[in-house]
């Protein structure tokens, strides 16, 4: 099955708004094998629109839109599909019933909000959870028109949750699918991976694809079978090689994050987490808590970014930071330490680096960074030397913190 | 101008690879005034190639193709430009010798080499500096035909190094340009805003577009003009007359941030900020340090995710957490000031609330948080009900914050 894109919306064509949506929508079709011959991204252009759908329902079978969904007039996406497949808007009682929950607590809907309850007649409704625009699904002649809500925070679930299983349906009367899985890996780039598996990269079935995901890498394993019980075997041996090779390396797979590994790891040895951040101001604790239930092994951190809250609430010593300096392998380890004693955690990581832009001098340049655990038996302290920019060495400071914690713990008991 | 990408390559309909070229040069293009009407992603497909180059050039003075421009087979772009605008290909010498001099080091030169010289008769040859792609630019009856390497480590230098000038004198010909301004403002949602301004939202000249961006909505004001100083004039003009109907809602500018914003004015007003966060977790202060120079007012934080943190490091009381929960305003308000006191600070903010997915109650719904500000004549908490999913309330909570500080900092003197 043949699949378009359709992106609307003028911000994505002011350079403003990275799209990743599209990214989204070509990897999970994809992974479903469904094969994405066209992107368009066109302006909240009605006659652009217009254009852009006709075309692609011309030579594909499943024409994805997204966006345009909102209340206001410049949001054109459902006329414009009613338009061509000639169908008349219909109003429908259960959306509105939604939209007017979503607004309870306001003492008026939005104007304009009755036109996120029009769908052209016929079309499957698909619920947001999240937010106030329903996506729709209408078929025609054996063509697929599916609209999806912008935002990926909304677009995303709805996909997920609504959208999967009715192209499952859809695509049941297809034989061979493509089945996917990705093994994530820290601490290799891709030219290392490469030489670690360079028989591998040779296969046809399955193929592996390495791909950057800037912090770390991610080898994806995927094979195109109709049969998916032979499938799933040959990429589990597939995965037992990878990990023979790679080891502790290999920290997660498909959507687990570095921080929910940890987290299990902490959760599973019952231990308790503090944090100290210095050059990370907060990501640390930020990304740690991104996952929900982190309270049952994070207790919390101090961000110690002057000196003097170094001092007052880590107990960092005055002639640490004088005579070494707050970057610097001392100040790290007495961070961590403090901030276990402070928190009365079991483990603690702190952060101490130079993110730049300013700020660097020979001895000490943009991108250096260390980083304390410390933990019941001592402290242990390592130095890093990472390049980019201050956002690239904060978001590489916090996932190295994240993997020494990983590779302390997996080796604790 | 008007303008639109094409972006080549099979890679990018994998869902494997961010499409982040069409981001940079869209941006890029938009601020010199040039319109991107349209992107198209297609693989490399040569009839799919042919409609989009053709239909671009139909509607858009310039057509930038990114990709296939490599040595093999599948990379087209020349060969289709050529066949478009009726151009026969022309060997290009010193292409070859630069090709042959980054080969220099290995004995042979990767097979298809040579096609890498190759270019529409007539073209002007953009040299690559980190790669062995050039890229071309064609003119044929006033329209313009630009194509680049893919990769954006050659894709990018060669733009900002040889397509700027390019665009530069082609651009000095065309009169018209756009200009642009974008308000941001807080507070208020996109129906909201075009009851502020419904007039304003009838305007051809400037034309106004809004832009929800989640946490605030983005008022774009933009002016097609030939006269440079009469459209900024016009702009100007119109942003007075917002910022008279939104006042204080107007929190930003351009690329302003809203964590840049409160940074500049506690700078200019030499106070110092602490943080403690619970249902944040960390996500205040890294926004307020994501700015580089934040250390000028910063002085860092306690991240207080367990109940004994907020008592052992910021002296909330347990009574107080025992009665009200730890989601309560008294809780905001002594989080906020203990983070005051403990940090040394002349201001604090403190964060507490139900995060979710899980942890709500009835009294207390996913989505309540309380925010507290902790100054020197006293201490102001304000209760806020949320929509969304984890990311979402905690992102809201941040803004929402920085507002309550910003909007106390406007009033402070």
């Amino acid at each position: 099955m043949k699949a378009e894109i359709i992106s609307t919306g003028t911000e994505l064509l002011l350079g403003k708004t990275l799209n990743t949506s599209v990214f989204y929508l070509t990897g999970q079709l994809s992974g479903m094998g469904i094969e994405v011959i066209y992107h368009h991204t066109v302006g909240d252009n009605k006659e652009r629109l217009l254009l852009a759908v006709n075309q692609a329902l011309s030579r594909s079978q499943l024409v994805i839109l997204t966006g345009g969904l909102g209340p206001t007039a410049d949001d054109l996406t459902k006329e414009v599909i009613a338009l061509v497949l000639g169908l008349k808007m219909d109003f429908d009682r259960k959306s509105m019933a939604n939209i007017e929950k979503f607004y309870a607590h306001e003492s008026d809907l939005p104007p304009g909000s009755e036109n996120q309850a029009f769908f052209p007649k016929g079309a499957k409704i698909l619920p947001n959870d999240v937010g106030t625009a329903p996506g729709a699904l209408m078929e025609k002649d054996g063509k697929y028109c599916l609209i999806l809500p912008g935002p990926p925070s909304e677009m995303e679930p709805m996909f997920e949750r609504y959208v999967i299983p009715e192209l499952n349906t859809i695509m049941n009367n297809v034989k061979e699918r493509m089945y996917v899985r990705v093994l994530k890996v820290f601490g290799l780039g891709e030219s290392e991976l490469e030489q670690e598996l360079p028989d591998l990269m040779q296969w046809e079935e399955p193929f592996l694809t390495l791909l950057d995901k800037h912090t770390h890498m991610d080898v994806r394993i995927s094979i195109r079978s109709s049969d998916q019980d032979l499938a799933w075997q040959k990429i589990n041996e597939t995965e037992s090689l990878i990990r023979q090779r790679l080891g502790s390396k290999v920290f997660g797979v498909d959507e687990e994050t570095h921080s929910r590994v940890v987290g299990n790891l902490l959760r599973s040895y019952k231990l308790t987490l503090a944090t100290a951040e210095s050059c990370t101001g907060g990501l640390l604790g930020e990304r740690i808590t991104a996952e929900a239930g982190s309270s049952d092994y994070y207790l919390g951190g101090v961000i110690s970014y002057a000196n003097s809250a170094k001092e007052k609430l880590l107990g960092v010593s005055k002639t640490s930071l004088l005579e070494e300096g707050a970057v610097s392998a001392k100040v790290a380890g007495q961070m961590a330490e403090g901030a276990r004693r402070a928190l009365g955690a079991d483990l603690a990581l702190a952060t101490t680096g130079i993110a730049g832009p300013g700020g660097g001098t020979p001895q000490k340049p943009v991108g250096l960074v260390y980083i304390g655990l410390a933990h019941p038996r001592g402290t242990k302290v390592e130095k890093f030397q990472f390049a980019g920019h201050r956002d690239s060495i904060r978001n590489m400071t916090v996932e190295t913190a994240l993997n020494m914690l990983r590779e302390f713990l997996l080796i604790y008991k």
